[in-house]
């Protein structure tokens, strides 16, 4: 079975979190063979993003999603730097401005559809919506839990259009997640984006937890697959986003258009 | 002299073409030494990258033009694949649409902008409303020959607000773009994005000529210069518009911000 297979979330199955092994690596055990197998995979994203912009029909749209510390900056990071910024763009969606909260919660995210031809990344994303704003009820019941049907409809739009979706759930334990914060703490380089609301937002792990359940049972569908990926070795999660990248590209089989018009007929003077 | 000093158009000195060789390579010989330093060039960028998006002070604007085929999609793809996509984007202005029409030239320029933190790439730019509309008469000269001051206020406005400005001119022979576009030609990969337009702007190779050199010598300036690239040998172009972005990069010498709270009360519970 290859990963993608294995790291599916299946559509219709209820899913519990804790069944999920975030330190599982599916029998990989080389680190260092990992490291190369992803450089190759990058490679092989970047031929591929290359023929799917030549082919000009159809977008991919990976979503991340992780808890704080989860690993969607570096994942991000490690498996997109090698693309061509040319066709590839990343949207970060933070706390919502004014002129966003003036509007429904998918007004933004429509915005930052990718185009024909285009791989977006969504660096958190309308799932945000189920999330964070479930957890801390920063709307009503009655209203969040509308969105998961708005969500699988808007999905399904996109899909109709040639929009090919993934979302990437980053699956950390609590403990790692403690772990690396600490290892933040430490570190010049990165403790300046700590914020003192990272480390509130830990007491409600089980409540995250909860909501992210219920996102990925309700909204892991045929055309907009969530897949839960054991991320507490970073080497491991760089390598399955990778191949499931790899292998949903190539199963698209991009292929070069014709020509635009008779090139027997050029002169160039 | 360093490469950056020696390509620089010099704010207030005439500009002419013919006396830039596009086959110059400033003594470098050796491909395979260039392509090593490229990618030594690339690793720099992507670590000096992370450092200006962490400080989040300054932008980077780099702008390519170039006549068809002089090689802005390739020097894209070579110099800014290994950046991260997460603060880079890059923004290729086409054929300006209805709604751009309807505003003034800068319209669609300036919501490009990148923001504080990010690199932005524009593969060409506000400098077209100076090349293509003025050498195809789009407008009559009294409106594009006010566009110069207008182009340099804008510059200076950003530059006001901490956007460091690169302008590179791609500079390849007239032989070379034929050369080039007859591969093209006979390239399956590459001819499905051959127009016919493309063999047509040919013909206006010396009006191009003399509004390259009006555009470079009126808005080569102290806050956003020009850097003339000799560009015929693609191997020497990449290894100077890298060298220059790194330079430039290595000059603003980015910091990482101390944290936002005392770290020392943090506990991870």
């Amino acid at each position: 079975m290859s990963l993608r297979q294995e790291l599916l979330a299946r559509p219709g199955r209820k899913v519990r979190l804790a069944e999920h092994d975030p330190g599982n690596t599916l029998g990989f055990t080389d680190k260092l063979a990992a490291r190369e197998e992803l450089e190759a995979n990058v490679r092989r994203l970047a031929a591929l993003q290359y023929r799917l912009f030549a082919e000009g029909r159809r977008a991919v749209l990976v979503v991340f999603q992780a808890m704080d510390a989860g690993g969607k900056d570096g994942a991000i990071r490690r498996v997109m730097s090698g693309l061509n910024p040319q066709s590839c763009r990343v949207t970060s969606f933070k706390k919502p401005s004014e002129a966003e909260l003036a509007h429904d919660f998918l007004w933004r995210i429509h915005k930052a559809v990718p185009a024909r031809g285009e791989i977006g990344i969504f660096n958190r994303s309308h799932y945000e919506d189920v999330l964070v704003v479930r957890v801390h009820n920063l709307v009503p019941k009655a209203v969040w839990s509308e969105r998961y049907e708005d969500i699988n409809r808007f999905e399904k739009l996109l899909a109709r259009n040639d929009v090919v979706l993934l979302k990437f759930f980053l699956h950390i334990s609590r403990k790692e997640q403690r772990e690396r914060l600490l290892a933040r703490v430490e570190d010049p380089e990165r403790n300046w984006k700590i914020t003192p609301e990272d480390l509130e937002e830990r007491k409600y792990w089980g409540d995250y937890v909860r909501a992210y359940e219920e996102a990925i049972e309700r909204c892991s569908t045929g055309h907009a697959p969530w897949y839960i990926i054991p991320a507490n070795h970073k080497w491991f999660r760089d390598l399955a986003v990778s191949q499931i990248l790899v292998e949903t590209l190539e199963g698209l089989k991009p292929k070069f258009p014709a020509p635009k018009f008779d090139l027997s007929k050029v002169r160039v003077v």
